[in-house]
């Protein structure tokens, strides 16, 4: 595999279920990237050291994914001029995701984290799709036929739905 | 001024005093950007044909800010592959900003906007920056810059802090 | 059956199970109604060609449902004069069905959508039954004698538990 | 002035600015309508009877506004067959403006109240002359022009600042 | 039995799992009650012939029960002198029982309501004792024992702990 | 002056601009009642005290208002048999008024606290008549007086908008 | 075992699935503690006299836990001078957290409480150790091996993530 | 002055004048503390170096203010082995406060931070102070008179109260 573009961090292995749609995505994709275990609060220095070597390495978007008082977008993208993905995770003792959804968003001026829906891992693969896509032909032909994709898959559906009434629908 | 990179559009002229920190941030970055008012409810062919210009454009990134029911970033990101970036406005009739936030944020799955704190357009610009600077050393370089001297001024204000105690540091 | 004056359009056909319920209250009133699978997100050209037809048919009211940031009743609502109901569903991700809600009732001056509660599309169905009565003398009647129904159900209840007391009433 | 087509109640005088858009923008579409205090909680038996009074009236779509436990809306459609749209006011003590949105969307299978956003009475306008305009080609033409309106006046917006750019646009 | 002091009522017979609690405290304490069904949305006229019989009984205390947009309690206190206590109920579409605390919370100045905690009918039940017991000496002797036992019952607790120690309390 | 029959306590002298709507409700209707600062934090011992001399006194309702963590109002109920109606306050950093609400309202089983509205002071104050009405008919009259007064003053004042009509109703 | 140096104390039994991973990690510490059952509104006198023998005691720190409308934490805080953690837990009744974490957050000024986050038991144990570790130094390395065990592991998993890659991790 | 006990830590000199109530109770108390601005995000190796000097000091206890996504404290807590106290800052942009209270509240397991009320340096301050006492008699005894003190002072206003009734207290 070629050097990652895309690097996916989360802050727990706990993460990973929500986090692989991110990995499956980019795969689908053909984007190369690397899956890391960094957690900003019990491995700060190993977070640091992650973004200290970021300039050498071909990654161009980093995904970081973490619930609860999920410090890792923010951290990361202060010690990183790359752009950073953030994905609220409800965790177990999540008070419903707002926790993460607010630490992840709510980052002061200066420093920004994109920030996608709660649980979103699949959508901050995408969103880092279309990073890439912004100067890189043959990826906005992928994200193009992609949509098109959708939008057909709706289509077929609704056709379905017509065709079969709303009650045999799901027979 | 050369093609625009990045491409701010807000749904009423009433988000511009919000919306004007993208725009000076891009300004000091020097990078070349657009500024159009397209509304989603009241002028949703436009928004289309805003949308179907972008692949002709220069354009590699959009900043969209909307407030209340705010379905303006959702639904430029619908319609072009670029990355979308949602600023949330908190309006007049707003519920503390929740509606705007949450209309932007929790997108579906297929379709991500990149959304920012409430009103954040700076970190809007800034975050774009990011995206133009992930394959562009010029740009990449500036904002390392910037983010020293984030760092420096901080360092600044604390050495101020330390010297003249925190009874004397507003005086 | 007859041209359909209700148009029941959904986002996603996950969103079946909660919208069957305004087909069967419409079922029961005998009200002809149509089914479609609408996305505004995937499928925008789509949705704007549903409108586009709306003025050429029988249409009188359109019932939308949508989780999540949920901008189809509010973008319908843009590009026709009909009266549009707006049904926040709770989806899977959703946060606790905030998200629909204010997407759906928070819109901006100038374009209303009539919100019912979350899920309750049993209640959009009455709504559209209701806004067609409002100039259909038979349809009106039968609204008058569901609610004379409704009351005598709760009588009926009322009755039984007198009868059998607090501590029986279920056995 | 004819026979009112479209009934404004609100639960106090306090509630009056809120409403008064209301009621501008049905003089502006010339649509006959009345104005009127009653209050749930204080004026009961007063409700009972202007619901009672409905059915021999030419009212085809009831407004109705109120803010903290907002009951109105709702106990007003629990004794009429006619469309009601509810408008939620965010009074003195209100928590934000949610006390009076719950009290009004949240309401339960049978008795649905078409709920508009916080203190949004000239979408409650609007809204019902969009079920007005449901069956009457007149007012569906002038619904047309107030959309077509909207985007042009958008659209002249949008020119200023394209001429005048973001700095200068509001000077 | 004698003639019921406290008055049960409640929106819907599926509220008769939570408010059952309140019936069985006052049983407990060997107050006569009456227990009914009555929907302010579905019976609005059944409501104020209950409220219109209230002086003519010996009811002292209303428990009002009632989920959603929960109007009954504070349509029960408008329309009576007596004490008003409402319990809101967590239906199965509630926002979390925001929406039922809220409904019932937030009466408007004149109309009060004693709201107790979510799901809490025995709580209810213990406060309308505490209003009998106001003026009843037996009751309050009662109530000043019920104290006591919950009190000797938490102590006993802490001897069993401080006995078995944390890891065999449960066992 | 009698022996108080309300006692009104309050946390701080911070609340008394709110509460004193309270003590003037009940001087309109001529009850006698006492007021206290009484703090369950930093007075403890002080709080204690006054439960323990509630027997022996003619105090037949306390109502405590308290802003933030609110536990005056239960921990109040939790040393008495009394009925208490505790008045949520949005004191200046609070949530706004979140923490006084669930504070106040979310007690325990086995301890109520009958909540009123956020600073609902006055709707407190007639609670309390409310619960001496029950078992004292002089008081009732007054509160039925009361209650019709409301009812007039409402009908009165929607004479005075039919007559002026919305535009001119404030001149 | 020696003098408690920690105090933990619930609000009820049915706290103790909880509050044991506080006992679990003093005990991994080799801290001394006691475990008691404390009710703020059923056992007030009991609590009052808990307080009152803590200057008696060995105890440094007290730990608290209660849920609903948490008094216990505030008012244990206010009847020491020894720091109290407060340990917010989700009850069954619970508006998802909202109501413990703030009746124990929101103390006001001159009565403190240390809150960790909903059900963190575990945290609060680990604070206690902080607390006693800041003037004890073995107390102190271990917690210093303790935070470099947690780092440890994170590294070891990533380690594994690295090698296994994301799709094998957890088979 | 001494060796600081306690260190003062904020995320940048907007948050100054809230987090000057920490000193100046630090101050009243005479405990030696230092202030110092310490951005998390913008100063990330200066945080680091200002905790890896922490075991070097005679700090003992750490007060960490900081808004919006308030990731200083929990980053502090991660790499000392201190107990560190967190202050929720209502900052500009902040959404009333829920951003920084759980962005700093919700810690994951291994890594508590003392979180205290929104804005409130006060009780930060005194919280440090009970850490101190814990082990410090001559602070724990000015800690027993301070809280005394606040005694004392609500008895005088209420006696103040008690002597000229509510309505001319303020006078």
């Amino acid at each position: 595999m070629n050097d990652p573009l895309v690097s996916i961090i989360m802050g727990s292995d706990s993460d990973l279920p929500v986090m692989k749609a991110a990995c499956e995505i980019l795969q689908e994709f053909q984007i190369p990237f690397e899956t890391k275990i960094v957690s900003a609060h019990r491995t700060t220095p190993w977070m640091m050291e992650f973004c200290a070597e970021l300039p050498n390495s071909a990654t161009q978007v980093v995904i970081a994914g973490a619930g609860g008082a999920a410090h890792l977008p923010g951290m990361v993208a202060s010690n990183t001029s790359l752009p950073v993905i953030g994905v609220p995770i409800k965790s177990s003792n999540s008070i419903d995701g707002w926790d993460s959804i607010l630490s992840i968003l709510q980052m002061p001026n200066g420093v920004p984290v994109a920030t996608v829906a709660l649980n979103a891992a699949k959508n901050a693969g995408l969103l880092a799709i279309r990073i890439l896509a912004a100067h890189d032909h043959t990826i906005r032909t992928k994200m193009n036929r992609y949509r098109e994709e959708m939008n057909e898959a709706v289509l077929e559906k609704n056709r379905k739905l017509e065709d079969k009434g709303f009650a045999d629908y799901r027979k």
